[in-house]
């Protein structure tokens, strides 16, 4: 094979080179004041440490591209291939889940030289033309990266939060404040739209085949919920109401003794954040809440979440964010940030956007061949679908039809609310 | 008000007259071989004593009817209120499921008494007219009820199989032997079509509203699995490949060490019945799989589970059933039986049917209002849809807009696959 | 053998055939009144239900008795070697002890029939001179049933007190009103005593050998401590304070939620008897206390808990009980009474006390042999020594050398507290 | 007060300050190799960070010395007194035990930071007279930092072992290689014997008062019981015969699935060291035991374990241990040798050794005054005695007297078996 005859691959390929570095230089950036230390922490099962991911996402282009597309492939080390397996049946056994903080060794020095190592293999790789399935695979893995970044930044969240010193990852970048508006309806029509998949661009294997869904005409909030919104809610009995909840819902409620948002203070005035314990600002989209919290508060509220379908649907009017729009990771921020446009806004960055939909396969869903097709399809049951990306998500890795999906009672991830309704 | 000069309602409340006496006498017969001891078990928290069973429907007439419309109500035993109430908030506290079965008083033959009373007091509410709200809320009853016989043989089956002595509950039925026969794929072309409560007739509210949904062109098996080719799937190794479950799926075999459907015996070739321990028929469909088997076993055919709306959209093909047709509660057999008819057969009765899709509102559903709003609504999330009912269902409590629900775990119900694929 | 040349024998023989009748009859006694469903009910892991105990005392009579001795001996039913073995690994496989009230077959009335049937076969054994080896094991047998005598009571009196009704068992006797007195202290001078079985007379193989001890001077409380005392401890904050209690024992206060004794209602002034709900007395034994509150009562008090030593050492001076002495389970009370004695009093009957020895093996402790040696040895560990009897406990089943014995957190027998101190 | 006038006073205060920063260096030594990442790892919530034995060492010294003596008392980080408080609930709050393994912040350096504050804080008291109860609690400070100096080890151990990569120490020491023989057994005569704290030295207030027991006549092992004849009886079915083991035992056996020590491979022929894995040497002392495993093994033997008073008064005779003799933490082999003396050899250093006796309180045992009465006497429940010390015991820190004490389960300590025997 040779590119120099085919200048589209060469270009994509040209491209990805350009991704990859940037990507894997801005893991780097985020990890860059914490501690060896402090990159090793695993403050709950669901949560991994910076180290972790460090080395899980370098064990990602090792097994998936190297060990393919390498002639001479060599391990790095051979005891990695299940250390930083993370679900990956097709790889063989794993490191149990919940251990992952007990890995004092390799040290971060040394899973700093694994990241080089396989950093140096992709570039000699690069030096060549490279066949488009295994470039397919690169860009998975850029993408895949990508997401562990965000993950990077929340599971720090939780971690220093579990410390009662409650570090701040960093001064909070300047925040502008805005006073808070009630928030307006935008009315859909609904009728037969089509959702997923556009275009020749990256998209995850479940985000296709684009196909038809019929909707009822429905009406869109604005802006996510706020703060002071859902203070509303608690104040007025909301966590002690079963009515308003589903009984899953109350179950975790009774159980893990839930009164507030996850990282609220019990005064329900302040709230842990990446820049330490401030003040909560009323107008900033509420966030840490549970699909259960969720919907609760759109019952409490009269109105519902929108179906992943709707969101879509409407969300594309706001496509495409450009550099300088939206609050995603490059920001800086980590922090959701307090809507000031008119119109449908922060449909994406700033917080997830729970919807009404399970994550279900599309029709005619095929999941991507060989072991990477457990990336996506193999955890389609008991979870939701969230749009929109967050402050923690880079920008260039979320698109309209992007489906990031956690269980019901997940809390930790930048998570929020956004309301629809039926139209009457 | 005065129904002689409303001939529909008065033909109404004869109608349901007839029918709540009806319902409330099998559930009698139900249990007539039954001994007090035997009505006294909870074999797991998720299944109720026979006994709890007969006090709770009793329950739900005289919390949800005569408490409304009985002018001189008094409770039977204000006890009772808290005692056997399954789950609704709005009433109150409940004792503990779990703990269903530490309840020796009142004694079986108090709980009969219990039943008497209200089936006396509900007979003088038909002395008289009936308002429409409170005719509702009987015909909600005795649907209730029927749901409630459907548990008792499903939990009694657990309950005895949970005794080492395996005893039968009775003689099964004669089997007609039928011999194993290759399944046919049945086309249907989608598009846009009308899935919910059609007509006038009772439906639960989760059933409504009717609406649309766009379904792309799609196969549906014309029986369901039978136990022949699930064996074939065990013997390929089925629940030692993890590549053929979701991943939840693939943590309960591990953790629950499944190697086969419930009830089958470890020899592959016998199962416990309610007729007792008797060898597998290759010709009846598989049974007792949770949703988990279900969509593993589809992966492995090269097939999927059918959506909900795929399911109803075909199965009206066959309805109504007649009083002479399918495999249900009344025929007595309380096995599923062979299919012998050619076409789309066994959509009714037999087993239920796992669909791939999620137990979720239909868009503008609204639950009823009151407390027995909580009879659906309040479960719709983490649990998957079942359609058809089965050997243990009345037959004139399905139809083809019923939707079931439960845990993708839950096996004790008389679960079955019947395959879709995607027309290519 | 022919006993008629050994009258000494004979005598046994006789006198064991009495006794084996009169403990057989006073288990039927105990459980006249309940119905099959009150016998079915397992409250919790630790107790049994009441057609368990009764099978269960058979099955001991059955499997180490006849299976031995009848010259035709068949199993009544074999599936009850598996079904009603509590813990001899050496006769195999045991029923779960979790699932033991999931067994509504065999029903009561066919474990009345295993009883006659066996009664039956032990009385045929009595017609012929039996082997000195095969009395031992009915002796056994016998002290084991009456062993079971106090778990029937105890453990229905968990299982009334479970069911939200709290049904009486019956009537408490009529109970004697005795002003409440302030203990006192009895002197014994310590230094080499004997402690352990004395005689010929039956004794378990934990109670040998007899042998020597050297205790230092001590004081021992005249009576057990009183529902009014205790009482004083709680109001003192005694379930609040960590400094009272072993470490262990404040973990268990925490977790379980500990506020009073078990069967104490909230309001501190009533608690819950075999007779019913009723108000407390002040000057009865407090009861149904764990080690660990009867360590912190006494910690509070400035006092300890004797060892058993010192408590057989005191005790022996109130042997022999005789017929019309002590509060067991002959008076048909079934709850301690208040002391009205002076000098030493109820030591034995009224309350089990709690002492501060370790449940170890005697210096020189041999099991028995065989199968029932796995009796009382295997036990040997994490439980603590209780001495004396309760109110459930058959007069002649105790003996000042008697070593009753528990985990630390064990509530539900009638265990109470009497306080020692060191000589000053 | 003047110590010039008390010269007595004066040569123990001099004499505490060297062990002081004797104690306290060897304690930086021990970690001397280990990265900041190998100082936070929590392997099991049993075990802690070694950071967190840094810290609380120091917080020990802090708490009960220098609050209580320094005149200008100001606390380094007033947020330590909860994150490094162990279990003093007379000192307040405390950082939950399994979270001990999430504290990045403080990092090691800011730990190390701390050590050196409190070290020079407690140098400047010694500038001055110290009054003798503050001598006591620097003297109990000391003797605690060398219990966890122990428990570094052992922790460590097991953090390591936790690692897939099963990292070494260090290299371990050169190892003599001793032939295996056949231990011999040594007579006592028993009678009234005393034990418990001897003389004015240093003791734990458990080992207080010194006190008679009467003992039988009995045969003591000449040194504990080696690899060899552990794996004996592995290999006559140890692990498999329910018949040896106490019920508990037994119990944890099947949940946990043990089949050899911790630390030995499936082989049976190699175990894991600090010095990595290796293979077992036969001679060894079998080590890595449970209390259960113990006696099960001396049940197999035909013997049993001595009693702590048995251990106390055979020991005697080896005492006191010499700078140059036993394998103590101070010998850096980390690792139990095998036995190469005549008579009784190995009471002290190698392996602690598991007794038949239950850790309680000695007949008047009074806890010391204050918070630091928590030290001891709220663990006496549920615990058993060991005896002798190990090869990670710092030599000045064991004695004959000295009571150590674990649940029957644990086995990550060095802990090893001797035999005993009655004397027939």
């Amino acid at each position: 094979m040779r590119y120099e005859s085919d200048p589209l691959l060469a270009g994509r390929q040209a491209q990805l080179r350009r991704a990859l570095a940037a990507t894997r230089d801005r893991t780097l950036q985020l990890v860059a004041g914490l501690s060896a230390e402090d990159c090793m922490v695993q403050s709950m099962p669901d949560a991994s440490p910076v180290k972790w991911h460090l080395a899980h996402t370098t064990w990602f282009f090792e097994t998936f591209v190297l060990e393919r597309a390498q002639p001479d492939f060599a391990a790095f080390d051979p005891a990695y291939r299940v250390l930083f397996n993370s679900y990956y049946a097709g790889v063989g056994e794993r490191h149990p889940r919940p251990a992952r903080g007990l890995l004092s060794r390799p040290d971060l020095e040394t899973v700093h030289a694994y990241r080089l190592h396989v950093d140096n293999a992709l570039d000699r790789l690069f030096a060549v033309p490279i066949a488009a399935p295994v470039l397919d695979l690169i860009e998975l893995g850029i993408h895949h990266e990508q997401q562990h970044q965000e993950l990077i930044v929340t599971d720090l969240k939780h971690h220093f939060w579990s410390n009662p010193l409650h570090p701040a990852h960093g001064p909070l970048s300047e925040i502008e404040r805005v006073a808070h508006c009630a928030t307006g309806w935008l009315p859909f029509s609904g009728g037969l739209v089509e959702i997923g998949r556009r275009g020749a661009g990256f998209a995850f294997d479940n985000e296709a085949p684009r196909h038809c869904v019929w909707l009822q005409p429905f009406l869109l909030a604005a802006r996510p919920v706020s703060n002071a919104e859902y203070l509303a809610f608690i104040e007025d009995g909301g966590y002690r109401r079963p009515e308003l909840w589903l009984s899953d819902g109350w179950d975790t409620v009774q159980r893990e003794g839930w009164q507030a948002p996850l990282y609220w203070h019990a005064d329900l005035r302040h709230h842990y954040t990446l820049g330490g314990d401030r003040a909560l600002a009323p107008a900033e989209p509420v966030c840490h809440v549970s699909y259960y919290e969720a919907d609760a508060y759109a019952r409490w509220a009269g109105a519902r979440l929108p179906l992943e379908a709707e969101w879509e649907h409407a969300a594309l009017s706001g496509w495409p964010i450009h550099a300088d729009e939206g609050n995603f990771l490059e920001s800086g921020r980590l922090h959701p940030g307090a809507a000031n446009e008119h119109g449908l806004s922060q449909c994406f960055g700033d917080v997830w956007e729970w919807t009404a939909s399970a994550y279900l396969p599309y029709p005619g869903f095929r999941p991507a061949a060989g072991t990477v097709g457990e990336y996506n399809g193999k955890f389609m049951i008991n979870q939701m679908v969230l749009r929109g990306g967050s402050c923690a998500t880079p920008r260039e890795h979320i698109r309209p039809s992007y489906r990031n999906f956690f269980p019901p009672a997940a809390r930790w991830q930048f998570s929020g609310i956004r309301l629809a309704r039926d139209t009457r």
